[in-house]
């Protein structure tokens, strides 16, 4: 019905006749003449209708916000001195000749104009509308840019679009299954995916050397703020590719795409051991665009009777790190002690600091609550070891390693934000020589990635050590985010037989949940390794916004449901017969909803 | 780790080390040498280990077949008269100086060279074996050449891939949808898409202007051939363009398909009205291969005493049709007796037949039972409307009109493979002008397609003869099979409204199943129109097969399992507490089992 989108008009067009359909984003009546600005996917163009032209004025003349009108007239230049240089269609003008109203519109809940600070329940209750708006189109259109160049990237290289089962059975991942009870198989239950792991190994296995997939996965967890129940994954499986071949590709892949849809170039991604980024992180996916690092101070304060120090710095499992805030001593004790709430919230008892404001006096050009406990001697050597500098706050955990990686790393993260500290953009990374295994509170060991992952070492010496054994994993981290993960697999069955062992998974459990790939393995499975990216988080990255509900067109809310269509919702008796259940209404669980 | 794929190499390669890794197809020893066929995706190379070099050569008799094999060596010409040219390698051979065994492999249950005839089962079971084979490596290459082409041609035209969530609602296709309980919101149920046909128009709403998804679908039905639980889908939606825009675009991209992925040249397709397609084919989807057409004969037929004939001829909803088939004088009495059968699945009562065998001498040259009750002088007229001449079979068909199209429509299919009296190889064509809906059994008007396709007529028009209202539907047909179907859809409140209340759908069921459409269609819905192709059966077309398991990594069986992965599996007791359903376990139905 157009000859033209309303937002790629400019001065080359000058003097066609253009028609254009789209919406009406504002209208103004100006020196009895109409103004219409005309919003169509690629940007918004200005209409001008003039009382001589009776029917196309009438026509515009009733028309409201958001009516859908399809408009024939001419381009031509702005008059002098209304010119409009944040638009791109800000010189040119078209003169309405022609008008038809395609459809009305009610006048909408929310402005499509500009930021709204409407709440986002209204935003994704009316998400028709709220999708009309310019930053939210933009970022979906760079969504489709990413998916596009992706694949347009994994074709060139050969890799193959293999579809996989979404009714399937529990995947290995260990999070909760979203579950779809069989109608013909009474009793029986599908399981959503969340990945196609063991399908992708498979095809590894069927020779089929290389493959991708951009697929949906599900994990019915309680959600966080970038989670969904369910989420898009770019899923890549090869075949005699070791981790060195596999990171290549995959990080010139994240390179092309950063480069090909916004013009970024994110340069050699460096790799860092997942024991470094601990210890100067305190995190495996390090944002390094902060240039803060946590620093063990635990042979210093092995020595105070500070036993808030003293206990965690002689504990083999304890870990005492100091962070130095260069710029810090400016933080005020509310400020302080809003720092030591968020740290609690990963578990640290307490945030001990020193403020550093004439260090040339040695320990008396120090404030802190705790010199006192740990001495001048040691203080200064603390000092000596940050190279603190007047200006600096110094924070310290001490506690669990783990709970002091994961507040100061948190911590670090967080005052690296409110200083406004990132000395870079962009801060890619990958983060190698994973554990195979960690141990949960009961002492057991876990797989850190999943079963099927790789050691760097051999069946025997897993066996022996498995504790201290790496795996051949590899994570992809942007700016702090986990964007991509993956690792060289098992192909031999002596090493599956190894892993499981020390996972202490019985064979019938094997057989039950893994039958089918220890069966492939068996009939010369070839050497593999795959990574899978979070595509929701890649692209809410590329957008530069922290909310992934921003970069998917119909989320679920934080409680897994959709206000938009309301599901979850009532099924009737006939249908949960059919598929021979029925819902649970314990008196119970009645009283507590 | 390799340098080449074994499929790749040719003379060209000559005198080059090479690297190949994959499996071993065929292993021969042949005058102390031994032969192996090396076979990776892109396919077979043969390989020659002399016993010179030692190590390798006890390598490589210690391989079996199926083992994965990483072998290094030199490209040189095969000797004279051992030239292969049936094989893309079969002028080179590689001398094999280095193996490395990368894996072992037990015998595999079945053949991968060659056709095997084993059970479907059997292959379904080892998916991952049988997928080596070849030929379905071939289909699944296919299938991913065929999306990566549908994306290059949809990104170039300016459609955007937008994602739509797979965990929601009931949508009007009304098929059995498959169910997903909630955990969070108790006793309620996500439903898996059986088409994103809601979300689509949204994004259109919204003012995406041109979207697609390459998407799973799904449908809880029991299944035909042709037919998985879930399957994949081309789903295209665009606004401001209408039938003719749509198919126009479609047509072009599967034109474009065709001729990248296989070199096939499908011409223009012609353009058949439904009433059309009924009646000269007895189908929606005619198969246009095959040059037989069905024939009204109800007028002469009304004279007849035979009741047979004489009552569909009265009746205003029967039909009495004929079908020439040329060469068919030849069929045997059994082969009439089983096409007998045939069209009784389709509930005809029997099927009349004439062989004209000496035309020139009258109805005495033809032999019938049926011709001493029509009476000479009917048999002549209808012979001559037909154009009977020696050698042809003329099959008749009465009843009520709808088994009559079923039955020797789907004879004309079966009669047009069997006599193999197919006239060319490809013959698409777009079926139009359907009806807006079609009776019930119960006198009820129900819609043909979906309650959103818009009717050719005004919303006052439709509620004065919806009977006879046509749509803006159309149906892409190929070779007989449906490959793709879409409308131009109802973008005003009043036309909708006008829809349910023909279909008599009261406005507290128009709330609860569509009420965010009724929404979206009151804040300014474009005009818009949309398509969906099947694409498991397009790539089944492409292919060449009629199963489409075939075309699909890890399809169901007909009972809708997957027998690789033994899905739907039992799910233990604390999963199903979680999302507060129980098993129904009716005595009722416990005895039945």
């Amino acid at each position: 019905m157009r000859s033209h989108y309303c937002g790629e008009l400019n001065l080359s067009h000058n003097g066609q006749e253009v028609t254009l359909c789209g919406w009406v984003h504002r209208r103004r009546d100006h020196g009895g003449v109409i103004f219409l600005d005309m919003r169509d996917r690629e940007g918004t163009a200005q209409v001008v209708i003039d009382p001589d032209t009776e029917e196309a004025f009438a026509l515009a003349d009733k028309a409201r916000s958001e009516y859908v009108l399809k408009i024939t007239g001419l381009v031509r230049p702005r008059p002098e001195g209304t010119v409009n240089t944040n638009m791109s269609t800000g010189e040119i003008e078209v003169l309405g000749k022609q008008v038809e109203v395609l459809n009305e519109a009610q006048t909408p809940p929310f402005q499509i104009e500009g930021y709204t600070d409407v709440g986002e329940d209204v935003r994704l209750k009316h998400r028709f509308i709220d999708l009309r708006r310019p930053e939210m189109q933009e970022k979906l259109i760079l969504r489709s840019k990413v998916t596009s160049a992706v694949r347009s990237f994994m074709d060139g290289e050969g890799f193959l679009d293999v579809e996989t089962p979404v009714l399937t059975r529990a995947t290995p991942e260990g999070a909760r299954d979203y579950l779809v009870p069989s109608r013909t198989h009474e009793g029986k239950f599908f399981a959503l995916p969340q990945s196609p792991q063991l399908f992708k190994q498979l095809l590894m296995v069927s020779g089929f050397d290389r493959y991708y997939q951009i697929v949906k996965c599900f994990r019915d967890e309680d959600l966080r703020a970038d989670r969904q129940p369910e989420f898009t994954q770019i899923d890549i499986e090869t075949s005699f590719m070791d981790e060195a071949g596999v990171m290549g590709i995959t990080e010139d892949m994240v390179k092309k795409v950063f480069k090909q849809v916004r013009d970024i170039e994110l340069g050699e991604f460096p790799h860092m051991p997942y024991a470094e980024a601990m210890s100067r992180y305190g995190s495996d996916k390090p944002d390094l665009r902060i240039p803060l690092e946590l620093v063990d101070v635990a042979d210093l304060m092995a020595s105070v009777e500070f036993k808030v120090f003293k206990g965690p710095a002689e504990d083999p499992k304890g870990r005492v790190a100091a962070l130095k805030v260069p710029g810090g001593a400016e933080l005020s004790r509310k400020q302080i002690d809003d720092y030591t709430k968020f740290v609690s919230i990963y578990g640290a008892k307490g945030l001990a600091w020193i403020k550093v404001n004439e260090i040339e006096n040695g320990a008396n050009g120090l404030q802190s609550p705790i010199i006192k406990f740990l001495g001048d001697d040691v203080t200064m050597q603390i000092m000596e070891r940050l190279d603190a500098k007047n200006g600096d706050i110094v924070f310290f955990g001490a506690d669990k390693e783990k709970v002091v990686n994961e507040a100061l790393g948190a911590l670090r993260c967080k005052l690296g934000e409110d200083l406004n500290l990132y000395t870079k953009e962009w801060a890619p990374l990958w983060v190698v020589d994973f554990p195979m295994f960690e141990e949960t509170d009961e002492g057991k060991l876990t797989a850190l990635h999943h079963p099927f992952t790789a050691p760097t070492c051999t069946a025997e010496e897993l066996a022996a050590n498995p504790a201290t054994a790496l795996s051949r994993a590899y994570d992809m981290v942007i700016n702090g985010y986990e964007v991509g993960g993956g690792s060289v697999r098992i192909h031999r069955e002596e090493m599956q037989q190894a892993v499981f062992n020390v996972l202490d998974i019985e064979e019938e459990e094997q057989r039950e949940k893994f039958g089918f790939l220890l069966d492939a393995l068996k009939y010369g499975a070839p050497p593999h390794a795959g990574l899978a990216f979070g595509l929701d988080r890649l692209v809410m990255l590329i957008c530069g916004t922290d909310n992934i509900r921003e970069v998917i067109a119909f989320p679920k809310t934080q409680s897994a449901a959709c206000v938009l269509t309301q599901a979850p919702g009532e099924v009737d008796g006939t249908q949960l017969r059919d598929l021979n259940i029925r819902i649970r209404r314990d008196p119970a669980s009645a009283t507590s909803h």
